[in-house]
């Protein structure tokens, strides 16, 4: 029996404050409105953004809420004006979109869509500004327009890639956010040639993509060397301009520190050099050097979700999984059921986990 | 009779002290050594940089010294191994140079090459630490390896471009420095698409230069907008974002205000707008910005000589002039016989002029 156009129960991971473990609830998911998709959740993984948001440190705390925004599905019905999508599709959920009609859709060089660019404090769908969650007629917050801890949620279809039916969604569901940020910061930004050094700062999930994106892009066989800042007493570009020469090629920067962006940028080589921001500051953070390191023809640029365009690019990235370019099983370090998902954020807490996949059926 | 070999003896201007008038002396100029080459002058013109080392302040004072970096001549005669250029090739002189073994000379990405790179502080010829001018044994300083302010001089063959002799040298020398400069900051470096929004911060030889490979660019009618930072209570960066529906798609800061960089930065449109930077900042300024504007898909390059390669690239900038498609008269507002060369300090301080040519001949 079809549940188009029904109102679906189903369990949902909520958090009901900040910091505390999440609790498993039946939840009811209305119906998708007008340009939006309902999915059927297979499986989510945890990224850092889940928690920190979760932790509300610093944040304007925004609770009950279901979090998750990197995940894989299928999708169960559509609502008025989708015609991109239709039940049956293997979709990818993302955390910002595709509109199609805003001057950033339209340039080939942004994937900042203004209709759908990440809002982490929009806890609504755009649509109607209301939730499509509820327990017992008390609305439960979106995160990010995703809310995969939940087995259904209701997303912009502007924010759904299709793809390749035949991927492995317990895996690919990682490209919804950590993996594409990293990797394509690399190979869409930074574009390594042939041969070329780069120097990712920060080995989480996404600096670890960023190393893939350079694996592929430079055609060198991973990581040749590690350098600790705490082992020297030097700034550490510094340390890497002296061990290259005079400095890297490419710089990407995954960690979030403002004093590693100034170290990223000022340890690329002059007359080429290009340095990428990846990494989240915090909001009082400002970014400073001296402006001969620009002059001396360094580049430094920035991107937001490796520059990926989610509907138009996700595809193809599946594809490069699929013909074995890419790798994606060493990014999966642990799984856990549904039930248990409380453990995936011990793991990341505990720095144990790069990604931990969660099997929504268990 | 051929002078090749022998001690020159001609007219320069000397600068003695600095910020005192120059004062018109008899050198003597020494044949040139290995990879060196002597150049007769025939039209020099004066640029803000000789003006700026001439005053000295803040700067360590070289003196007696010839000043002059923009320059058009015909080669007198060659030191042993130069096999680019030959005694009555036409030939622009430059600051800066192209060994063309380098790392850098290598890249096609840099103009920034090892050995030639500018060096303000050194008034001596790299092969031997000497100089080739004297008066009466007195040993006179060169500036930035070019000393044009001479009616002969000697350069590093690598920082000579031979150019086509058809091409009037008292209009192509301003390609010496500043046009390319400012040209090449916009056509090699910010690359705006046709019909971008360009942003130019200081209308100087430089900016005007840039806004002309903006109109070369950008296929738009020259300059369509001013605005004047005093005119508003706002950043002037706030200003361009309201004018321009969320910032310009490329800006190129020729200023060297420390506040101009930034603002050429901050006035740029997220997602794929570009700014660079050409203008000389002082020694103590700060870049400084926050990161989340670079996050926002906004790129920040420094340029160096608008990327040229001076002996690789300049001859085609020279055709581009002889096609008509790059105009160079409308930067040359006065010219003046080489007796009066103080007259060109006094139109550049005064801000009368944008470039002044001088006649070496009269």
């Amino acid at each position: 029996m079809s549940t188009a156009g029904q109102v679906i129960k189903c369990k949902a991971a909520v958090a009901w404050e900040a910091g505390k473990p999440l609790v498993m609830e039946e939840v009811e998911v209305a119906p998708p409105e007008a340009g939006e998709v309902r999915l059927k959740i297979l499986y989510t993984s945890l990224c850092h953004t889940d928690v920190y948001f979760w932790e509300a440190k610093g944040q304007t705390p925004l609770f009950p809420r279901i979090f998750g925004h990197e995940a894989g599905g299928i999708v169960e019905s559509v609502g008025e004006g989708v015609t991109h999508l239709k039940p049956g599709d293997h979709a990818l959920p993302v955390f910002t979109g595709e509109c199609g009609e805003c001057a950033h859709c339209k340039s080939e060089e942004s994937n900042m869509c203004d209709l759908l660019r990440i809002n982490t404090d929009r806890g609504v769908m755009i649509h109607d500004g209301q939730t499509r969650f509820s327990i017992k007629g008390q609305p439960i917050y979106h995160f990010v327009g995703t809310s995969t801890f939940s087995e259904y949620t209701v997303v912009h279809a502007g924010c759904v890639a299709k793809v390749n039916p035949a991927a492995p969604l317990d895996k690919i569901c990682v490209l919804s956010c950590g993996i594409c940020t990293g990797l394509g910061a690399t190979v869409n930004v930074a574009k390594p040639k042939p041969g070329s050094s780069v120097a990712i700062f920060g080995l989480g999930a996404v600096g670890l993509a960023a190393a893939e994106g350079a694996r592929i892009s430079a055609k060198k066989f991973g990581v040749n060397e590690f350098v600790n800042p705490k082992d020297h007493d030097k700034p550490v570009q510094q340390v890497i301009a002296e061990m290259t020469n005079g400095g890297v090629d490419r710089a990407v920067e995954c960690t979030g520190s403002i004093q590693a962006m100034v170290s990223a940028f000022e340890c690329v080589h002059d007359g080429w050099g290009v340095a990428v921001l990846v990494g989240v500051p915090n909001k009082d953070d400002a970014f400073k050097t001296h402006p001969v390191n620009f002059l001396n023809e360094r580049t430094l640029k920035g991107t937001f979700y490796g520059n990926y365009k989610p509907r138009t690019d996700l595809p193809s990235v599946v594809e490069k999984y699929m013909n074995g370019e890419l790798e994606l099983e060493k990014f999966i370090t642990h799984t856990v059921p549904f039930s248990e998902i409380n453990k995936a954020f011990d793991y990341m807490l505990k720095g144990e986990s790069i990604r931990c996949i969660i099997r929504m059926g268990e």
